[in-house]
Order: structure tokens, then sequence, then C-alpha cells
């Protein structure tokens, strides 16, 4: 007899000191997606994101791309409040002027008693940045492995889609009252496709398809574009030429990637779209999606993406819908770990990871609570 | 000397973990009052209701009623949405598909591998589930007393009013910024009547009527309808015929029960009102009100009801916003039990019956945070 | 090398249980001013204010100022509701009509036994209140000392600005997002005042002026007039006497004291404006601004008031928003103490005043958290 995967129990979706476990374990100790690269092409762009709870600023330095949590070392005010904007000289606290380069730091500190005072003690507390193909990671531990460690095999994997060149056409926010993990679980399974999502089951078929062996620290595989069907988009039409990159199966797949622990990436004939996952409670995340063309396309003067987007916004609201009641069902006294067909081996997978990474950072010593670098 | 009986300490309104405990030893033992049986007259038919936070499907099934937790049992997904509606054929999930007969067993689960999985192990968890007088009850405890028990003389008492005839005229709810035990103690007792409710305070006396002595699991009693009225209505006129069963003396009365601990009936000469409790927060509780008339009635032409929905209406708005007063000021640390004057036996009686059901529960073996019947 | 001052550690900031004690040990055991004296000019009348989120009553009662809990000794409800108003006759309960005289004592209690209940066994819970210069201060703490011994030398420094004939004109309040002390230390340093408030700055030179060495409850200083500027207002021009007290030093400064814990004073030549700062959360703050002129100018045909209300209005916001962000910023993980510069030297003392507050309270007895005076 098979042995048979079950679910996680209730308190993986429940219990607020497991949720903080994991943004501990999880969100502030691996590179996290913060966003794309494109956001900040010139020195002195900047757009703010916030991992477990931690307001960072991400910014370009000359040709390095920076990162800092947004707190003034003066009397702790937060320094930048837009999500996006321009540092046209240094970055300013707006309450008392303290000033710091573009590297964090302290160029300015109006009426510090200078014998006192010594500026090289207090820059602005870095954060780890790295790129990969566009996107944007940052990592909250002081000391971790490089990016290129956690991702592995995927930039290879990737490297037909030319991520890099791609360039946003639309970004749209939701507030999903569900777990994060909940979210990964929907992404990671199409067996829900048939009942949930009809028009996406008239383009792909949820039966085709094969996954990746589950290995470090993402899940994945892809599913066969039905006859007929081009791309996803409202009516599975083609609306722009293939990425440049792609082969001839790569053209009649999509692809479907979680990268541990918040980025989704759906690689389409086309177009590439993304989501990132932000826990803001234990029942409550932000999913950022965002869509991506090449600018060929985006430069012609014909260019449409709408079908795509429209295709994936009722999907994803179709998605967020279900996964808040999952959350709620899970929250009931009755909820038991139920069992996995045979036809969910990536959330069983994605269940597993969860539990071993546990294991693992119990013998990782504790993040400091209040960072104390740079400090006199 | 009289020993003077005092209100309870603010904890028993304001701690959350007496609160909880009240849930677990009251809400989750005892048989509520779910709502009208006539809601599910036919097979199919069902309605959610949710009892300590547990949402459940009241159904019925053939002849026979039953609750089930509103949980799928495969990856915990919360099975209907809708306040109200009728399964065309099994319970369906709405994200993978296990569907589950009106008996609560599940009839189809898509690719499961069926070496390894058996159906009758995965039921909906069921919950008991029995009628009275056209009112559904249900009780989360897997074994307890039946419903006859708990509401002893009840049934007889009440007979003459042939509830069970009866059907929704109409029904409102409310947000109440009160422990429910506040709104319970408000309802019984008219003392306040005078400078609460002057419109009703006209209707009847409120020195007059009699009160059972206080036994078992409900307190009540009766008062006399003034010279001049017939009925509480906004003007205390008569525009229905009595009820058929009642007698010379029932029909100068109106009689109110609260039948522990969420149901709180009102019988007029003409119409049955009552009104259903639902703790949601220590500070906070969801009454629903209906009104029930006699089917002879609402069938004629020049039916009205309006005039005895306004009134009860009006007058639960004023003892709701009292009852809100009571919780901010019994929340204050000045807030000492304070002396009940003789005509308050009843709220005392509560209070007495609420301080007994904590001690004769202390002894009784926790309900397990995780249901386990049916599991294989 | 001079010894650097920091700012308090994030706890102080973000930390419930510390937020708690603030409220027990300044909140509950100092004077609070509780608004205005003109507001209850004649017996009878009554404002609301809340202490630590206990509702008070202050009203008039002949000549003495007298403050009670808002509740009733029968069941506990709330008398009052509206936030002002006058009594006129005996302090009625809404629910069953218990009485109390503007003294507090019980005059009324129908339906009680007369037999077992003696009315003087249950008055309203007294507060201590006492009266300053038009402002009526409260205190929870049964027994504490005199007002004056906490007030100190105020009274006499700002006798010259006679607040006790002056008027209010506006109020307004405002929620901030932000804990009180960052309000209180915001208040007592215009180094921000260049960057933040631009139109103050033309008005006032932030580096002119003299702090008073801090000592007992309260900091304060004052800021010199810029030539050409005659008071704070929207173009810092005069449109009203100066206050008759006044010296010709007087009527060229500023004068800005903090009044431990909950009142902020400023004297301008011309009106007086004064913060009542009402802690909601560790990081939720209640302000109310007033603004007080002489009542002789008030009454001129051609007085006109807003050019001071709207200056302050705006620098209000202003250091609300800045606030807020250093609320969020302190939040931070990344927060550490950072170092104040020898011009921020009020808000290291209210710093050392809250640390050694703290210490000394650790030595004195608990409040009762239910009170038991007046009970039989």
């Amino acid at each position: 007899m098979t042995d048979q995967r079950k679910t996680l129990p209730a308190s993986y979706y429940t219990n607020r000191e497991i949720y903080h476990a994991e943004l501990e374990n999880l969100f502030c100790r691996m590179w996290i997606c913060a966003g794309r690269s494109e956001r900040i092409a010139n020195p002195g762009d900047y757009f703010l994101c916030e991992v477990a709870g931690e307001s960072l600023i991400v910014t370009c330095d000359g040709d390095t791309i920076r990162a800092f949590y947004n707190v003034c070392r003066h009397r702790g005010t937060q320094l930048c409040v837009e999500a996006e904007g321009h540092f046209g000289g240094p970055i300013r606290c707006p309450y008392h002027g303290w000033s710091y380069g573009l590297d964090g730091r302290l160029v300015g500190a109006p009426h510090m008693d200078e014998r006192a005072f010594r500026r090289e003690q207090y820059p602005l507390h870095a954060v780890q940045a790295e790129e990969w193909d566009g996107y944007v990671f940052v990592n909250l531990a002081p000391a971790s492995q490089p990016l290129a460690v956690q991702l592995s095999a995927l930039p290879g994997k990737f490297a037909p889609w030319g991520m890099r060149d791609l360039r946003i056409y639309k970004r749209i926010g939701y507030e999903v009252k569900a777990n994060w993990k909940l979210i990964v679980l929907n992404y990671n399974e199409c067996l829900h496709c048939p009942l949930l999502h009809p028009a996406l089951n008239r383009i792909t078929d949820y039966l085709s398809g094969t996954n990746d062996p589950p290995e470090g620290n993402y899940i994945g595989g892809s599913m066969e574009l039905r006859d007929g069907a081009q791309t996803m988009s409202v009516d599975g039409q083609l609306r722009r030429d293939y990425l440049p990159g792609l082969d001839q199966d790569q053209r009649r797949r999509v692809f479907y990637y979680a990268v541990y622990p918040n980025l989704l990436l759906s690689l389409h004939p086309d177009y590439v779209m993304a989501h990132m996952l932000w826990p803001q409670a234990v029942d409550r995340t932000r999913v950022v999606c965002e869509w991506y063309f090449h600018p060929h396309e985006m430069a012609k003067a014909d260019f449409v993406a709408d079908d795509a987007v429209e295709f994936w916004d009722r999907t994803n609201q179709e998605d967020w819908a279900i996964s808040e009641l999952a959350q709620k069902g899970i929250s009931s006294r009755a909820y038991v770990p139920g069992p996995y067909s045979p036809r969910e081996g990536l959330p069983s997978a994605f269940d597993q990871w969860i539990l071993g990474r546990e294991r693992r950072t119990d013998t990782l010593s504790p993040v400091p609570a209040d960072l104390t670098h740079g400090e006199g």
C-alpha cells in the first residue's frame, strides 16, 4: 500500500508563532525577490519594499545595487515614504536633515558636536542585494550564501526567456486573506483548474506536462498548450512574437515555478508573469503580480497586452477566493490533515520543504532583534 | 436582613479567557438554536450558521435534518459560502471537486489513488442536529443528552402557540458591541422599561406579571397587556387573529423566555418573535431577530405585520444601545459588582446559572481541539 | 570627550507592557490636564474626558469642581455619552434610573429593598480634581500630592499671561499614529524647524532663545521673534492687542513648555495655545489643540484669529506626519538609539525624566485594579 502524504496541520496556517518563525527563518534569512532592476536603472533611482515588516530602500549607486533599512541613524525616522522615486543628491532625513550617500555613508549631520561625534559610526544599516536576470533580490541576514547558491539550476533553466531584457507592462496588487503558503500550494497544482478556472482549462490540459523532481529551493514544471491555443490569454491566441530565445518545445508550453520563498514565475511563449508574495499576517498576504513583455513588441504601434493581463487577473482572483476559503476551513477545529492525490506532488513537496527548512534552522543562531553592525 | 445578590465581576464581561471558556462549555456543549426548520423544508435545502466561530452546514437529507462542519476532508476548504441555498446533487467542494452525499458520505474524490485511499474514511465531520417545534438545534459535542432533556418543561409550556406552524415574515441582524450575557440580562427584566422604552411601557405594565421559578436551562415569565392594548405593536392594536391555540389568559399576556444559551423567545397573542445570540468576541455579539406569523394570516390579502416589526426593531435598538453602555462601564476599573433589586430576580438567576454551569463543567473532559472521528 | 546622550531604546515606543506601565505610573498617578474650567462655568455643566481608557465626568457642583468615573453603581452602565452638556437635576443613569447628586451621592435607586440597601454605600466613584489658571486637572490616584506640588514654579512663571481670563476660540482634535512621547520630543526642539516648518522658521529663529534648566515635572524655554515678526501667525503680523500682563521682553518671545505628562503650553504675545495628549495605544495618540484669546479682543467687531489657527494647524500636521515616520522607523529591527546633538537638550531631558520616573514608581504600591472605596 502506497504511503499517502497528507496536508500540514492547521497550526501552519493559523498559529502566529509559527508564522513569525517563518518570517525569521525564511523571509529574514533567504534571498527575497524585491522587484525588477529596471525600476532602478539610473543612479539615484529607488523603490521601497517591505520584507517581514521591514521597510527597505533599494537603490542604484553607480553600477551597484544597494539596499538599506529605511531608518535614519539619528532618531530613527523613516527616510522615504513614496513607493518609488529618485534621489537627486544624498538621501536626506526629512526630520533633522541627516544626509547619506547612495553608498549609505553619513555625509551630513547638522549641529552634532564634532568633538564627540564620528560620522563613520553612523552609516545606514545595509542589507545584502544582488541581481538575477532582471530581478533584484535582498537578504536581511548579515552573512549568507550568494544568491546563486540559493537559485542553483534556475538561471540556466530560464535563460532562454531572456527575462533581463523584458520590461514591465502592468503591475496589480492584491490583498489576500490567506496564509502565504496556501497561495504557493494553489500555484503548484492544476488539479483545481477544471472546476475553478474553466477559461484556463480550455487553453492548457491540466493532465499534461511534467514536473521537475523537487530539489533545493524551488519546485515547478510545465503544461502543454492544447491544440489551437498559442499562449495564455483570454482566447488563447498569440498577439505578440515569440520571445526570441525559445525553441519549438518551449513555444508550446507554459512553465510554472515557485522560487522559494516569495517568487512565482510563469513563463509563456510570448511573455513572463511574476507573483511576489508579501506575508502581512498569519492569515493575510499581499500579492504583487507583474507582466513583462519584450521591448521590441512594446515598441510596436499595434502592441496589445491586455488579453494576457485580463486572463490572469481573472484567474488570480479565482485563486485568491479559493485560497481564502481554504484559510477559513483550515481554521476550523474540524480540520484534520487530508490526503494528497498522486497529482498533488508539488504541493506535498512544498510542505516537505517547509518541514525540512524548519528543522534545519533550529540549529542556526537567531537573527539579532536589534542590529548592531556599524555601531561605534 | 435580606441577602442581597450582586452583579457578576467585570471579568465575566471583559476577560477573553472566560469568554472562550464560555464558548467551549456552553456554546460547544449545549444545544444551540440554529434557525427555523422551515428554511430547509425540502431535501437538499441548506443554511449556514456559525457556532463559536465554527461554520456549520444545516441541511435536509430526506426526512432527516443533518448538520456538518463546513470543511472539506481533502485540503480543508470551506464547502459553502452562501448563507442559504439548495444542493441540486451532492455537496461538492469548489476547489478540487470532492463530493459528499447529503448524509455526509464521501462519494467522489477525483484522482485519488484508489489502492491507498478509502472513501469511507473521509465523511464530512457531522454535528448533532434535532428539531423542536419549528426550530433546528445543533450540538457540537459528540455525545450529549437529547435536546428534550435540555428543554425539559418548555415544549409543553409553549405548545399552545403552535410555533411549528408559523412562518418567518422578517429577519433583521444586529451587531451589538456588548458581551452576549448583557443581552440576556437586558432581556430578562423590564425594570428598565419606563425609562428606556416609553412606547413599550404604554402597552404592558412593567410591574405586572409573574416569573417562573428559575429552573434548569431557561428563565422567563409573562407581563400583562394594559387595558386597551391587545398586542405588542406600534399602537398596541391587534391587526391579526389570535394564534389558534391560545386561551383567554394567554391572549392577554406576553411571555418572555430565555432558552439558554442563545435563544430568546417572545410569545405574543398573534405572533412570535425570536432572538438568536451569536457571540463574536468578549465584547461583541451578533443578534438575529425573526418574526413569525400564522400562515393563515399571511395568506390574507390585507395582511400587515410591520406594526409589530417596527415596534420591536425600535425596542431592540434601544436595548442594544444601553447594553453597549453597560459593556463600556463594566470595562472600567471603577466598576464593582452592584446590588440587584428584588425586581431583578431573573437577571440574578441567570448569573447564578452561569456560575453553576462554570463549576459543573470543570469536571467535564475538554472538547478535543482537533476532531478525530471518522479519521482512518 | 563629551558624554553623548542617545535616544531611548525602541521598546519605549513599541512595547505594550511599557506603554501600560506608563499609563499606570504616569497617567493614573499624576495630575492630568482634563480641559478648560470655562467649559463648566455653571453648576451642572459637565464635560467628559478619558484618562488611560477611563471615561470621567468633570462637573461643577456649586463652587466645587468634581470628577467621577462615568460608571453607575447599580449595574455598571456608563451614565453620560455626550462629550459635554448640562445636568438639569441629578445625574441619572439611563438604564434603571439610579440618580446621583452633583456631589456624587446616590439620591435615588428605584425598587431597591430599603431594608437591605443603604444609599450611602453607593456614591459615584470620585476622582480628585483641581484647577490651575483656567485648566482643570484630575488625578486618578486616591491619595496624591496637591496639584501645586506637581506644578512647582509654573504658576508664577506663567502668571503674566493671565490664562484664567482667556477663552477658547477653537478646538481641533487630531489622531496621530505615534507614541505620545514622540509628540513630546517633537514639541521640545526646533532643530527640525528649518526643514519641516519653513513658514514657522521665517517667524522665529530656531537657534535663538534659551531653555530653562530641566527640573521637576516640566521642561521648556523660549524663542525670539525675528525682526519684522510680531507673533506666530500665517504672516507674522499682530492682529490683536498684546495680552495685558506682558512686559517688553515677553512681547518679543514665544514660550514653549511641556507640562508633564499631557499638556503642551505655547504662550504667544497675543494668545495661548495648548495641546493635550491622550494616549490611545502604544503607537497612537489623540491630540486636542485649543487656542485661547482675550475676551476683550474676542468682543471686538473686527476680531480675527484664523491667522493663528491656520498657522498652527498646518504646523501641527507637519509635526504629526514626521512623528508618524519616527514611530515607523523606530519600530524597525534596524533601529538602535542614536545620538542627540547639543541642541536637543530638552528631548534628552524628557527621556531622562521618563527613565527616572520609571525607577521611582517601581517602589510604589500598584494602583488597585478594582476600586473599593465607597463600598459597604
